[in-house]
């Protein structure tokens, strides 16, 4: 059965963005740093059409992730800077015209719009009904695969008191942020029961698998 | 030289000890969780005067731990659960009349009291002028030794703020305690640079060790 998967990368002291979100700060103020143990990758740069990079201990860690997915969700936040309607169709997402899911990708919001038919295989659709609603749909549209749950945190946190998360592997960067957007958010103590699958000591990073429920 | 080391277990939702702590809950409601990993170990159980426990990959982690270890600095609500002026001499400690310390522990407190002279090596000093106070008290009674920053998070906290902590063994267990204290909380952006030197899977608990500074 397809399982909703959370994979994100979190600050030691609990955050998954920054403060201040913008087009220029796509993960807030200090975001970036979160995510310095994956630039470098052989993996992320053929993903994003670079050349060259590392392989490491997190090589076998972002394959895993990305295998198997079918379709994503994630916030509105997470598409893009713009609060409320739509002003119009212009903005488009962070990623360019060829964003690097090649799936159908589920935006909630409180705000209609047309679904955007991007290149790669990627179209974003919005979701005016509520987190259960997105799931339903991604799971249909991922076809046998694993949903990802990309974020941001309010949505993470969110499907995770919902019950609906079924496997989160978590990145802890040696980063304090301070501030910003924070994972685990809310969860009344015990609502959430894990069990540690595994652990993996890499290059400026530590990522940890957990089973939920 | 000697060093500051902070060894200490946090919840994944950023805890290290649940709320309302009282002499029935000495780690708060729920705290008692994040020690699940730790108390069937050998290591464990030889330390409290018990019998049997199992080795494994965190044996190693608890012994590095508890190794050169000549003095201890704690807050003084991990000390007991008095709050205000000590209102007699009657309160010793959570640990008995022999306390698994064997060292000098320095309580940090706005409250006077004479030293307590425990049974096995153990002496209480309670420390009423400040962190920078007990760290240097803390040093100099090591020996050469490192210090151990035991907690509780507000301790730890001013610590980390003021630069003071050298190094950091963090264990991170499979548990959403959803509220109580929290570690890390209050520090600005980038103001503790870490460097990951290693981390350990282990049953039930995976344990990250950071280079301060």
């Amino acid at each position: 059965m397809a399982k909703l998967r959370l994979n994100i990368t979190m600050s030691l002291d609990g955050y998954v963005a920054g403060p201040d979100q913008s087009e220029e700060d796509p993960i807030g103020v200090g975001g970036q740093e979160l995510h310095e143990w994956v630039f470098p990758l052989k993996e992320f740069r053929d993903m994003h059409g670079g050349e060259g990079g590392e392989t490491n201990a997190s090589s076998a860690v972002v394959n895993e992730r990305w295998a198997n997915i079918g379709a994503t969700i994630m916030g509105r936040n997470m598409f893009g800077p713009i609060r409320g309607e739509w002003p119009d169709e212009s903005w488009r997402g962070w990623w360019g015209e060829d964003p690097p899911y090649h799936h159908p990708v589920f935006v909630l919001t409180h705000h209609p719009r047309e679904p955007l038919q991007m290149q790669g295989g990627t179209i974003f659709e919005f979701v005016t009904d509520g987190i259960e609603s997105a799931l339903a749909r991604a799971k249909a549209a991922a076809q046998g695969e694993d949903v990802w749950l990309a974020g941001g945190a309010s949505v993470i946190n969110q499907y995770l008191a919902a019950g609906l998360v079924d496997q989160i592997d978590l990145s802890i960067a040696p980063v304090i942020l301070g501030a910003g957007e924070r994972l685990f958010d809310g969860l009344e103590r015990g609502s959430v029961k894990l069990t540690q699958t595994r652990a993996v000591d890499a290059p400026g990073v530590t990522h940890i698998k957990y089973q939920v429920g």
